[in-house]
């Protein structure tokens, strides 16, 4: 299929949304239904199986021509953020459906999963969809609610589906192998000038919060000697967290909120609350940085005569993909020169990867941009990606 | 007069209060105007002559036994902020009342001046009592309004003044000094062990928005080499305006607000909006500052591939006590070894020395703690600035 109708699809889909004048699509809304309606029409003429599973996933099966439980998952997510742009998630989607279209006759069935959930907007928690492959939407998760107080349970029944049959939307034996297909979000390959990245990994993530407390004091009559000030530790922690970061290999560091009490512009903060967000591929490089910049920051309030306490929020392991079937992707993309990273974001495959021997393909995103409308993707990156996914799927048959 | 005996007048004036419970007393509330009956209680047998002027001061004159038109003024300020300490300005009143009752004779009278305003809570905006001296109460300011929509004008009228007769509380031509005493509202004195401070200055003060703009990106995708983070470029620039600070002799250079966008743990901050204030005895070394850090923001920004813009939102000059009468205060205070100092907040003084010669005698502030229902002083600091207010009187007769 040529990229032109690729992105052209995504755009057509990006138009199908909840809210006029911009693409916001959220789980099991009005506009979810119609954009699932979208892909059944595109192939409604292909013979393909088709049904809904209770978590509201699309599951289009393209049947093997032989006698066979091997079933080959190709899968995104079709919910996007609030004002999102055309291309995070839905390519994904898009790109599979058309590997099912193209794809020349192969020894396993090939299942599209257009995962009704992912970003975690309407109830604040995010891969709804790829959990009830995993099994792992649990009582408590579905009775979350919503803004309105409508809890999972009840919006998927009032959607039209049944949450007793959550059961049959689990992968099964014939399951063997998942591939993903995402824009980057980030600037990384667009740096390397590369089309393609081939995920190694779903980088883990230590999120803690910190607390610097010195004394707040006039700031007009508090010579410089005698202060505390708060906020000038935390600047110091900023820059140490920024440091570490930078001489680290394959390490993300950022201090994404910080307010310094009592904010006054003519008053020497008293305490200043941050907070770390810590990224790395192995999960011990990650462990031993957190603890590196917690000591950093003993040492910056030692120095000040102030305290510092803090607060874990998050310690998410790395996930690392299926080194087999990562190899075979690498493979197929070869001609292409592709790009061996880490995501440094969560993704549908982080929570299928545990289950099922997952790999991941990345496009560039010019500019770095994504969770935006104006993000978009290069026509030539979606052909490459295209091709290497025929590539790859007639190198996996022996998996 | 002892120093217990004024420092439970200053405890029994805490206790006239419009909010129960705490000491707050606003311009023209009730309060205030039961905490200056109970001024003129005090002295009601001492045949002072006693009026409000047109802004709400209350002024009681102390006679000369002599034939003359010079007036020397002893003031503070009667109002508070909410839920304030007892020595904030009161203080200095007190002290005042004390001088008028126990001076021995002298060659000119002595006006003790209560001034009504000064903390700027009602209106928004401060000194209002000082600037009825110097006549610039202007149309504008008497036109601004409260919380409830009432003016300055409205407020005198209601308190049974009347604002055309602001004229009759502007500084005559006998009036030729100004003494205030004021807890040091800082820890200086404290941390010099010493009672006593000559204010030679009231320091100018510049304050300045910046905002650095860098890139927003998402924390986990964006490598550290890839990053234009304006939270970690603001930290950069907090410690430099404290390293010039500490650098500086007498220089204060403070960040008391910072605000990272968009704010979320796990974005780069791609903007950062922060509040610096610089202040300097000398008007000379505070602007070469300012224009240091300016600079420094600047190399800051470029070495990161950014931008900073500022806008100037104050630039106030610093105001020289009379040196005159600041020479014989000190001397009136040598047997308490005082501190020649300047002072870091705004006074009434700040407001009547570019128009009549003025002196100020700072009283240490325990733990430097003022703008709190904890601020204390020490009795035998209070009993010093007494006797030193009775020898400076002996003094200034020649002025």
């Amino acid at each position: 299929m040529s990229a032109d109708r690729i992105l052209s699809r995504c755009r057509e889909l990006a138009a199908i949304t909840d809210v006029p004048g911009e693409t916001t699509r959220t789980y099991l809304s009005p506009a979810m239904r119609r954009a699932n309606e979208q892909l059944m029409a595109w192939v409604a003429a292909k013979g393909f199986t088709v049904r809904y599973d209770a978590a509201g996933n699309l599951r289009i099966v393209r049947a093997a021509p032989i006698e066979t439980n091997r079933t080959f998952i190709v899968a995104s997510h079709l919910d996007t953020i609030p004002n999102a742009g055309a291309f995070d998630g839905p390519l994904g989607i898009v790109l599979g459906l058309a590997l099912l279209e193209e794809a020349p006759p192969l020894p396993f069935h090939l299942e599209l999963i257009a995962f009704s959930e992912e970003e975690g907007v309407r109830f604040g928690f995010p891969f709804i969809g790829s959990k009830a492959l995993t099994g792992e939407l649990t009582d408590d998760l579905l009775a979350r609610v919503d803004g309105k107080g409508t809890s999972v349970r009840q919006a998927i029944t009032a959607y039209g589906l049944n949450p007793e049959e959550l059961g049959e939307a689990q992968l099964h034996s014939g399951h063997f192998g998942y591939l993903e297909f995402h824009i980057e979000q980030g600037p990384v390959l667009e740096h390397e000038d590369r089309s393609l990245g081939i995920v190694t990994a779903i980088i883990g993530q230590s999120r803690l919060q910190l607390v610097f407390t010195g004394k707040a004091n006039h700031a007009g009559t508090t010579p410089m000697h005698l202060r505390h000030d708060a906020l000038a530790a935390a600047a110091e922690f900023v820059l140490a967290a920024e440091r570490l970061g930078r001489n680290t290999p394959g390490l993300v560091a950022t201090v994404g909120q910080l307010s310094p009490q009592p904010g006054a512009g003519n008053v020497i903060p008293g305490e200043t609350v941050l907070s770390l967000d810590v990224r790395h591929a192995d999960d011990t490089v990650r462990h031993g940085s957190v603890e590196t910049l917690l000591k950093a920051a003993h040492a910056i309030t030692q120095a000040r005569g102030m305290v510092v306490s803090f607060a874990a929020k998050l310690d998410q392991p790395a996930v690392p993909m299926d080194p087999k079937l990562t190899a075979l992707l690498a493979e197929a993309a070869a001609p292409c020169h592709p790009l061996s990273m880490t995501s440094g974001a969560g993704h549908d495959a982080m929570i299928v990867a545990p289950h099922l021997p997952a790999a991941m393909l990345f496009l560039r995103t010019p500019n770095g941009l994504s969770h935006h409308p104006d993000e978009t993707v290069h026509p030539e990156d979606v052909q490459l990606a295209f091709e290497t996914g025929l590539r790859f799927l007639e190198r996996i048959a022996d998996v």
